[in-house]
């Protein structure tokens, strides 16, 4: 096995992989920047080297630093956790170069799922299902009405300029075409000096579902069930759940197997995430993949027993999967709690937190790298803490992420515990009734005393 | 369901009660003493009511102050948690009497259970197997000859008004048992004044290991799989584990079917354990039935996946269980954190908390009523946490409850996190080879700065 691990991230994730690290009896290496000296990834490391000042570009994103560090260091793998690094081809094969094994995907697999025209085009070749359309600009409106039968109605024209809506139409049959074919395409050369127009299928009712994998070396992938990740504010996801309240068995079996197909297809090795949108008609269509660990990886993890950067660890050294599909048993939520004010169009807080209270007790698990006395740095992500619980049934999952809400005490900052436990009383939400355009129309309460 | 519960508890088990009526949205009610004004189980109860000065004598033990704050909340039911009022015939009686319901054990099955001779006489006769020896004090050595036979060797005399080893003697043959008999005879009388003597099997490596059993209203037992508990000092549990590291599937099918029998034959209705001695042939004898929720039940729920508080006020409320009986598919350890000083004979170490840091993220679960600025009073119990770690394999809960200890950290008082840690490097630990015995021999190493 790996003697030791450098891990390459701060916060949360760099905290989780070192836990795990030391379960495994792996020697860890944290880096850090000047502004995170006192994080817990910190302190919890074998050793921690510093890898300049804050921002990022300066340290997180540094590659020859952390090259330095880990051969300084003598590590024979880096963990790149998410974010910074974990996605960029060129570190991947510099990390290959210098003989430390990068855990998570290959140079080649990234530049194949990481450019997203690549990514669709690699999926329609493994038979995996895509949002169809024109393959570019749109020749012309006979071509245009032919595009539309092909791929079904209803349809949207898109301004390839476009942007905030501009140039844009949703038409849901054949007489309405002509109309908005020539509006958008006014519209665009009004508003960008060019109307060329590319065309999508309209995804009614979207929602963001994806499908945890892993592969090994032998070419061998399985899925780990899916995770409901529609809850989001400007693409940003707040709150996760496994299983999706949308989802059937035949679904879960079809969008599983699409999943296995896709990273089979490319024989992808590590874990890794398939994200589909799924409309109101149960059809699902490729996103793109990451090829990295997620944030939301800890609902999978409850429902499935194991641990999956354990896993992640094991298959970069060659280890082979099991090759199970997962059915989930359990119900698990993960809400992200962010230094934010969520009364304030969710502007970052960062500061001292003065006292800090974790909730505790059956079903609950809290990933955190923060605690009384820290001090979050304005530099960074504003995620401080993830709580996700878990239990037999949703309702059940839900009634004990309130008690738990309640119970999280964070003072010295403003957080979005409050957004949360609002979310958690939402009819809409209770009822599992949600899509991406969820948060557009859901209106913060603020109390009366704030 | 139950509109509102009292809970007539204290400490992280009134708290964990709390906190499962929560998340079913039953109302509770916290009682506490004038030294537990701070606790968290009356920050989060949803009434509290003040019932008298510590000790417990004049408060949790005092059976009226507690119905008539359950009367002036109205609460419809009590939940005792263990220890205090949990097994008094008396204090459920009142309770029925009251119209309120206990959620526990009735005054006739405390009864029958409660006293050691009745309970041993009642498993005899539901055909539960039970340590053998004489009914009573034998009458002369024809007789203790006649009772060895029976019992079969190894047995034990045990002087009738015996204590602290005297006139107690392990015979291992025959050949033996004529010159124990007269020096166990003659010792009893010279420290006692009376050489009474009973006799029982000695059970050679005993291992403590208790089954879990859920009964309902109907009759219908099922039992949640075994804890071991084998480790502990002057009787007091330290640390317990699921799977038994003694237990085979072939034993757990035996005990556990004998524990549902033991259930079935007195009708029993509830959360309850039949605890058991099990020598080093893997038989098994009847120790004592507790009629409650124990400390160390959290274990059991994390390798069932539910919550047996939840369980235990579904069928106090007339529900009826499933009675699907449970073969653990994962492993659990339960540490004790006690604030007392493991470097000084364990002595109790109360005051106030200056620094917690609690441990977290994957497979770890912390229940505890204590925080950054409470202070440990002095009267009670010293047990001031419940640290649970769970993963696929026994090694893997081992590393993590290390890992996990390693994070725990208190400060202002001293606890026995570092007893813990070095327990879980214990070679016979590690080999899972202990006995009721290991903790007579276990050397607390002193770490050279204490």
């Amino acid at each position: 096995m790996f003697k030791k691990i450098l891990v390459a991230n701060r916060g949360e994730i760099a905290l989780r992989v070192i836990r795990t690290c030391k379960e495994m009896g792996i020697k860890t290496v944290a880096v850090y920047s000047t502004a995170d000296a006192e994080s817990l990834h910190v302190k919890f490391a074998d050793e921690a080297v510093c890898i300049g000042p804050p921002p990022s570009s300066e340290s997180y994103l540094k590659m020859s630093n952390i090259i330095a560090a880990a051969e300084i260091t003598n590590a024979d793998a880096i963990h790149p956790g998410y974010g910074f690094l974990s996605e960029n081809a060129k570190f991947s094969k510099i990390c290959e170069e210098h003989d430390i094994k990068f855990i998570g995907a290959s140079a080649e697999m990234i530049n194949r799922m990481g450019d997203k025209a690549n990514a669709k085009a690699t999926m329609i070749e493994a038979g995996v299902p895509c949002v169809p359309g024109s393959e570019g600009i749109i020749d012309d409106y006979a071509h245009c009405e032919l595009l539309a039968e092909e791929v079904g109605y209803p349809v949207m024209l898109k301004a390839s300029a476009g942007g905030g809506g501009k140039g844009m139409r949703a038409v849901w049959k054949k007489e309405n075409l002509k109309e908005a074919w020539e509006s958008a395409r006014q519209e665009s050369k009004a508003a960008f000096g060019n109307n060329d127009m590319y065309m999508e299928k309209l995804i009614e009712e979207p929602r963001h579902i994806e499908i945890q994998i892993v592969g090994d070396s032998t070419g061998k992938a399985c899925h780990l069930s899916e995770r409901d990740c529609s809850i989001q504010r400007r693409h940003q996801k707040l709150t996760e759940e496994v299983p999706s309240p949308f989802m059937t068995t035949a679904l879960r079996k079809k969008m599983g197997d699409a999943a296995v197909k896709a990273a089979e297809y490319i024989k992808y090795e590590g874990a890794g995430t398939v994200e589909f949108l799924v409309d109101k008609h149960r059809n699902f269509y490729f996103m793109e993949m990451n090829t990295r660990i997620q944030v939301e990886h800890p609902i999978t993890e409850q429902v499935i027993d194991f641990d999956l950067i354990r896993e992640q660890i094991l298959v970069a050294y060659g280890v082979p999967i099991s090759g199970k599909n997962y059915t989930p048993k359990l119900h698990s939520i993960e809400c992200r709690i962010n230094a934010e004010d969520p009364f304030n169009d969710f502007r970052p807080s960062p500061g001292r937190i003065t006292t800090l209270h974790a909730p505790g007790g059956h079903g609950v698990r809290l990933d955190t790298h923060v605690y009384a006395g820290y001090v979050i740095p304005p530099y960074y992500d504003s995620m401080i803490a993830k709580l996700i619980t878990t239990a037999q049934t949703r309702e059940e999952a839900i009634n004990k992420m309130k008690r738990a809400l309640d119970e999280f005490v964070i003072e010295g900052i403003k957080t979005t515990i409050p957004f949360h436990r609002q979310l958690m009383d939402h009819p809409d939400y209770l009822a599992g009734n949600y899509t991406t355009k969820f948060m557009e129309d859901f209106v913060i309460e603020k109390p009366s005393d704030n």
